[in-house]
């Protein structure tokens, strides 16, 4: 059924008890990263993070060198893929009270994902979620394993040409795309929403914001209103499995294919 | 390391996939009953709450004989315990959108939980969480398995003479317990909040509301403040393990021992 090969806890084709709290109660986080030749991609940056992730949650991150090894082990053809990172609170019994069983460490790879040549080359038309996004500022910018707001929204399209949807938060504010970070440029402003109060803070949000500079752009950190992006001469979509894509349909407005995106899209693969 | 035993899909000590949508987003619901001499109490509510979560997240329900027969299966010598049913969208592939790979079912048998008799006895003292709930209309009421805001609200006392922590939404309502719903009374009225954006509507609170009258009170399910339930005359937490507990310690104020509680547990064992 799955192309999956995954450790857990090191021990390959190893299982969740239905008593980890990841299963109970989503009491964890993740991550996704491509893996070329062998290598994970910006790793230090995937590992500051799900450190940083782990310390808001209070769970104990392992070393980055056993994330590695065990990376490498999956990896050892020296392949192409996808690595799952995931991280739990562990074994529990029944109650929200947590217990120090230790944490559950799960590494998994996959075949890269199969997305369409064309997202690239002609940028991808968006579904505007009618979902919106609760403030939750305690939780807010995690990467945790409570994803029923993206599930749902997920479900709002079935259009296999819909490659991603934008998500609003409750005060219809812009704040990301269901798996992916967003950009708007309007002349040399860059501008990704903060998210302090909902959404992820996926690393390539962090390192367009760093790279905007070399490309002459201002990079903004701010609350992005929907007629603000509608008015926008550029939007872009950005994770760490596809790099950046232009949006060049949504919400009833088209934009031609500019530059940026591809730009973005070379460095971050440098 | 557990006391629980379990069948995933009707398999004895199985285990969930790492791929499970579960594990991977909460993508699930739960219940946590009471059984008696092998029997499930109060299965027909259960069951319906079972089926109308599923409802809502677009799972397919399994008929209750086969919840019923996995139970009596687990509880064949007919003891005591807690019976904990969860439901999820089965076995994904990495992302969000939905496949159709069936769900899993999971039933599990614990020890009946090991509340002391003085919360019952004398009620108990409850802690005012700091964390505030989040409204996502699209989930409220449900018992799903995206439980982070109760893992971090669980985690806000250590006192272990505290017995519960009382939730407020982020317009500071009063929502319900970490693990229990709330009712105040106020004369004849019987107050809980309603649960259109935030919180679980347990079938414990749905009983409650039905016995109301036949104690004499008024239910009502309507906004509830902080200040209204400060000057409550008795403020009440339920679920379906413990019955009802009086709080008689909350927030700087103490409430003499009444006799609704008891009461009601009394009923709801009826």
């Amino acid at each position: 059924m799955s192309s999956s090969r995954f450790l857990i806890n090191g021990i390959t084709d190893g299982a969740i008890s239905p008593l980890d709290r990841g299963f109970a109660y989503g009491d964890g986080i993740f991550r996704t990263l491509r893996v070329l030749q062998g290598q994970p991609q910006t790793w230090a940056a995937h590992y500051a993070k799900l450190a940083s992730d782990s310390a808001r949650l209070g769970l104990t991150c392992p070393e980055a060198s056993i994330w590695r090894e065990e990376i490498a082990s999956l990896f050892a053809d020296k392949g192409d893929g996808v690595a799952k990172l995931m991280l739990t609170r562990g074994i529990g019994e029944r109650g929200y009270a947590a217990t120090d069983n230790g944490v559950t460490r799960v590494v998994m790879r996959s075949p890269l994902s199969g997305y369409p040549q064309k997202n690239a080359d002609e940028g991808i038309r968006v579904h505007l979620c009618t979902i919106r996004l609760a403030h939750q500022p305690l939780l807010a910018g995690i990467k945790h394993l409570n994803r029923l707001e993206n599930v749902l929204a997920r479900q709002e399209w079935s259009d296999p040409n819909i490659s991603e949807g934008i998500l609003l938060d409750q005060d219809n504010l812009v704040i990301e795309g269901v798996m992916s970070n967003i950009f708007v440029r309007s002349g040399k402003i860059l501008i990704t929403p903060n998210l302090e109060r909902c959404g992820v803070a996926g690393i390539t949000r962090q390192r367009i914001l760093e790279i905007a500079p070399s490309l002459g752009l201002l990079p903004s950190v701010a609350p992005l209103s929907l007629p603000d992006l509608m008015r926008a001469d550029e939007v872009l979509m950005c994770n760490s499995l596809y790099g950046a894509w232009q949006v060049v349909d949504f919400n009833g407005r088209t934009w031609p294919l500019g530059q940026l995106a591809a730009r973005l899209r070379q460095i971050l693969q440098e």
